[in-house]
């Protein structure tokens, strides 16, 4: 009897489950279910007063009904039974997290927290708590605390502290109402197990869990005397590794989804990392590029180092008993649509249209008609700030080179080629801080698409770049958890070895455009350097006093 | 009985003859008559054989045919007679040159040259005799040649030197058939008056004549022993002042224009500096800013000074007995013109159609709604080139600060700045060098028909801005030296009291606005002087290099 496991992966607009073949990987079927509620950043359901700018919300109802839609779908599809799947799993954006009582009711399901849009849960993109993010880098620099050196020395608005501390501070009816705050993740967990438990993927990467232990009860209380105890109170010092099992289907959640009530379920994870092993490689060296609108980078090493600008180090966040490194470019393909949607002149519109192309497909085309420096041009990819190695979201774009005959594609072309030397930059980084990366791997949108852009990062990086096979990396990578927690396999790299894989397209470098790139690249490097790691008084520092101007004129405009 | 002068424009694709009285320099009547053979730049007429690239060339008989098109229909449009016309003058491009006999056939007339291009006209834009123009620096410098200085150090492919050694060493059959080697404007003046004159301008601004003489004849020599002779073979030493009198219209220039013989003809003058006094202002520290495609600043002071980067220094050069100091930038208008046509979305395309707006206007009443700084860029305006002070035109463009939420019209509006900065850049070094610049005013075809830029410069340059009133300044201040030639005026300053004139629209600097581009204008000159002033080997030298490598990667392909 074959045996398979089931991957859910939570995405920003729905969820997607995948039936895979525990033997070898094969994906049978798949089934994809899209939030009712979807992101919630207007108004809260049913209601018409509008949430301030920078919310984004869910509604947690929404992340069950996507297991009560596509696990009976794929089991109907595939035609496998209950008892062939032998075990769950699931990803999830993070941080995303959420309120609840002790039983796991979420607080937004209590009548008189409905209305009250801190019950409900924060989306990773709810950048609302931007200035407790600042207090919380602020006193953490105050008090000396060791921890943020891991994550490139500041904490995001995005993460579980920055948004913990602003429910308590705009909402304390809730914080104190809450007797958990948990990732959605987790939660989702709970709901099928009947067990809560913290993941060490989110716990370290988004909840400064460093070393075995949470930043101390003084650190917090600086923050706020009534934030002392969070971490006691609302959340929990058991951390869990990935890939061991968090519990059984409940015989609730069996209903659900036709499953066998006890099947063993993993602890949660988070998309990026867990796309890692669906690759078929977690050794030290190897970095996996998770290239989308942004690029997450993830780097699996044996040692413990300092790495400029990275955004976590979490021992055991990618691969348990392994440091897992993440960087991250902050616009990537956001960047390429930015330009396609605003820079690009009708007469391209039109061509596209008429070879039945995207725009993005005809400006890749006529790019790669170029020799590398023929467009003359060179670029910094920062239009959506920079997260790594600079770690400053005030610096923004360049283009440099512009003549009265620079074309469209040209400045496309620049343009990916600048986010390649961005991905250099932290390679390059990792490299100088004892880390070679060894192995590059693309999975994502992007790589699969974008076969130009996939030949620049190899010869910028000067890097053969592997591509990973499957289309729906974090759901496989899901459903290799659920084959460990299930006990097919001994641990991750053991199931990473039989159910991950590369496709055979390999980009190689090309020796000639290598050296051209390497000039380019000083160049960058200059450019990056000046513009980067100027402060806002220094000449170099103009990108921060154009964005100070540009606050200035609108806070006069308004 | 009123008296009045025609004043013939000769631009790039046609002439114009406007008709003025000269008690009050009211336009009275104009004509317009586009050069059958227009800019000569693919073929010689007649012929298939391609020209070479960056070659330009006219035809100059269309030049007389002008006069016999445009001066009949004025006369009877207007009803003046031709006793009433009692001066003709003419301004033209420059430097537009040619070979002719002794007796001023162009050698183009002569049918065994007919079909050789040397033999032609070439225009101002021919670029093909850059080659010469660098051993004119090269051995300029090596001999310690003293006026390089008065032209920013460089001499222009454009100029009169340039061209002619391209003659002699392309087309030795050519230059050694020519008796003279002259100005299409002076060749002009020659056809109506039979006097063969130099006008002083284009022999100071095209032929480096400076302080009284042409450079001396072992610096020809140097360059090439057949060129030694050039000035005293093929020239004259003796000019013209502009203003005076060159000769009296012959009978045959009188039968084709039906004016009378012996109408006072003046000298010939240059298109923009003609401009120059239809402003009514001639007082020393007046700068006149002619603005379209590119903008050619224009300085009279009574002082000699060297100001770094000027494109010339010559005595008399705009108004007998100033020094006329000459500036430029290169790319004005004609970066905006790349912008619409390269960079904006279909979006504005069709709103600009549904408004009946150009695409132009649409961009300019969308960013006049923004405050300075507010779109939070800032641009290097050298997308073609840098020629003063800089001199370079290896520079390009650069284009600092963009977001994701970056629009056309706020690129725009930075492009505008841009070129506003470099202006204010020319306008500190003629004060730096002791010119202050006392007045200001703008000329040309940008200012009449784009009040934000006006204000922008006003803004950026902190100084009251006041715009001509004629739309024909070239042919009005032909005009005006028509009536000095003719004696009505003692000199170019009255005349210039009574026949030239400034609109009522005057820009004044808005203080608040002031403040914020001074600070922008700080930065722009900081990228103003690390990627203007660094070598191709200096970290700053990112714009030539990505020339040296566009050069290669080109080289490569073909």
């Amino acid at each position: 009897m074959e045996r398979y496991t089931i991957g859910i992966d939570y995405g920003t607009e729905s969820g997607r489950a995948l039936l895979v073949r525990v033997s070898d990987g094969a994906e049978i079927a798949t089934a994809v279910h899209e939030y009712q509620d979807g992101v919630i950043d207007k108004h809260l359901p049913g209601e018409t007063r509008p949430l301030p700018p920078d919310w984004a919300l869910q509604n947690p109802n929404d992340y069950l009904e996507v297991l009560k839609e596509t696990i009976p779908s794929v089991l109907a599809e595939s035609g496998v039974s209950s008892e062939q799947v032998i075990g769950l799993a699931i990803d999830f954006t993070a941080c995303t997290m959420m309120p609840a009582l002790a039983d796991g009711t979420p607080l937004c399901n209590l009548p008189e927290f409905r209305t009250n849009p801190h019950a409900w849960v924060k989306l990773w993109k709810h950048h609302a708590a931007q200035p407790h993010a600042d207090r919380i880098n602020a006193t953490g620099r105050e008090l000396g605390q060791s921890w943020l050196s891991r994550y490139g020395g500041k904490i995001s608005s995005e993460w579980f502290f920055s948004k913990a501390l602003q429910i308590l501070e705009e909402a304390p009816e809730v914080y104190h109402k809450a007797d958990r705050l948990i990732e959605a993740a987790d939660w989702t967990i709970w709901q099928m197990t009947g067990v809560e438990t913290r993941n060490a993927c989110t716990a370290g990467y988004k909840a400064i869990y460093q070393d075995g232990d949470y930043p101390p009860r003084e650190y917090f209380a600086a923050l706020n005397p009534d934030f002392a105890d969070v971490v006691d109170s609302k959340m929990s010092r058991e951390l869990v590794d990935l890939g061991d099992k968090a519990g059984g289907l409940t015989e609730e959640a069996a209903g659900w989804t036709g499953l066998e009530p006890g099947t063993p379920v993993a602890v949660a994870n988070v998309d990026a990392h867990v796309t890692f092993p669906a690759t078929g490689h977690v050794e030290s060296g190897t970095m996996v590029m998770i290239m989308g609108t942004s690029t997450c980078h993830m780097l699996v090493a044996d040692e413990l180092r300092e790495v400029e600008g990275m955004c976590g180090v979490v021992m055991g966040g990618i691969v348990p008993g392994r440091y897992g490194y993440e960087a991250g470019q902050s616009g990537v393909g956001d960047i390429f649509a930015w330009f396609v949607d605003n820079g690009v002149p009708p007469e391209y519109h039109r061509q596209a249209e008429e070879l039945g192309l995207s725009l993005h497909e005809l400006l890749e085309r006529e790019a790669a008609k170029q020799r590398p420096g023929e467009h003359g041009l060179l670029a910094l990819d920062w239009f959506n700030g920079n997260r790594s190695v600079l770690v400053d979201v005030e610096l923004s774009g360049l283009l440099v080179g512009m003549t009265l005959a620079t074309k469209a594609p040209d400045i496309y072309r620049a343009l990916l080629e600048s986010t390649a030397y961005g991905t250099r930059i932290i390679i390059e980084a990792c490299k100088e801080s004892g880390l070679p990366v060894k192995k590059l791997i693309a999975a994502g949108g992007l790589p699969g698409r974008n076969p130009l852009l996939m030949q620049i990062y190899a010869d910028v990086c000067n890097q053969e770049i592997d591509l990973i096979e499957s289309e729906q990396g974090p759901a496989l990578g899901a459903a290799m958890h659920a084959a460990v927690a299930a006990g097919v396999y001994a641990d991750i790299e053991e199931a990473a070895r039989h159910m991950g894989r590369l496709s055979d397209k390999v980009y190689k470098p090309i020796p000639e455009n290598v050296a051209v790139y390497d000039e380019l690249y000083r160049d960058y490097r200059f450019l990056h350097d000046l513009f980067g790691r100027s402060g806002a008084s220094d000449p170099g520092g103009v990108m921060k006093r154009l964005r100070e101007r540009r606050a200035g004129a609108l806070k006069g405009s308004a």
